[in-house]
């Protein structure tokens, strides 16, 4: 599974801007993002009676617009999307998913926290890796001020990106199998082995492979 | 590279009325489709001050919105995607990838064609692998009326699902690796037959491995 923290809190307490100012410091330190958005309602942008629309409503469940400067893809589900099923459709290639919502998940989360919020923080502290507010909260894990976005990408950096463990994922028929610690490391190092050996391949950082097999 | 045919012809030509009603028989007939559309010009859905929106104003090349029932990725380029750029970017799972437009790519194309539009076809003959025309076209590529959908199913089946070579695509760090036919070969059955000693692994007809390498 790609890296990934997901930045959450009540409605208001100012998330959004918090992801986008990550961005803007963690692209600046050379990594690789993706933004996530989390909706809690169908969110549907293909224009009705358009082409990728009416591919859609013929039954195909991936529709693409391919055009200059942007491609954009749609998936139907049947369901709410988890967070795995959600990095899974966004590929390979990152260094950081940046999510904003998904306080349910098992991601590394923190939130961010008006102190005046009567309703109380959004997760409980058990389940967060730190909290952003300007408020002092009476709290173990590690808290940062808004205003303190070199602190919060620091963080992230050590604890979220740089803990990131070496790791496998194999999807055979389009369903992923699982495999113990031991015999992913197998898989694994086999693979970088083989691919080690070839000319054009340096340090290995990461690898994906697609194969068809015929038969 | 996944199975693709391109459905191409001048505007107006009744292209997006054939890829929809392919999607219905080849979705009947079992197939996992992807449908892509090629737009000449930019076409951004990401509707402008949203959350995505300001991800993407940031810095953040992919931005996604998850939400019930739809995912929605949007990637921003500085060129407009090759059709090899488009397929990377959709993933894996599919069994054919249905695309209207990219009369200029490699891809098995068949172009639908009135016999009335005085520009003449979209593309030479030599291009196309088929035609879709409702008027006797002086061609000796295979040729379908544009009701025969049944016919033009059958024959995507056959030429472009059935000769889809096994395969296999290799990317490090991010970057396609050129492997010579014989070193495709002895890399992808190493990892067919590793995967088929896996007990729950049956018969393999597609694989995708994603690795993170540390050190």
């Amino acid at each position: 599974m790609l890296p990934v923290v997901a930045i959450v809190g009540n409605s208001g307490s100012g998330k959004t801007t918090i992801v986008e100012k990550l961005i803007v410091e963690l692209k600046a330190r050379g990594y690789r993002l993706a933004a996530v958005k989390h909706a809690g309602e169908t969110i549907d942008l293909d224009p009705p009676g358009k082409d990728t629309w009416r591919f859609s409503q013929a039954g195909s469940p991936t529709t693409v617009i391919s055009s200059p400067a942007k491609i954009t893809i749609f998936k139907s589900i049947d369901h709410d999307p988890s967070l795995e099923e959600t990095l899974m459709s966004i590929g390979e290639g990152y260094d950081l998913v940046l999510m904003e919502g998904f306080k349910k998940s098992k991601a590394p989360r923190i939130e961010v926290y008006r102190g005046t919020d009567a309703k109380g923080m959004a997760c409980p502290e058990s389940d967060l890796s730190a909290a952003i507010s300007d408020s002092k909260l009476p709290i173990k894990i590690p808290q940062f001020r808004p205003s303190d976005i070199g602190g919060i990408a620091d963080f992230i950096e050590k604890e979220i990106i740089g803990k990131a463990p070496s790791d496998i994922e194999v999807v055979v028929n389009g369903k992923k199998i699982f495999m113990k610690p031991f015999v992913k490391n197998i898989i694994g190092s086999s693979i970088i082995a083989m691919l080690s050996s070839l000319k054009t391949v340096g340090i290995i950082r990461s690898v994906i492979i697609s194969i068809r097999n015929k038969e």
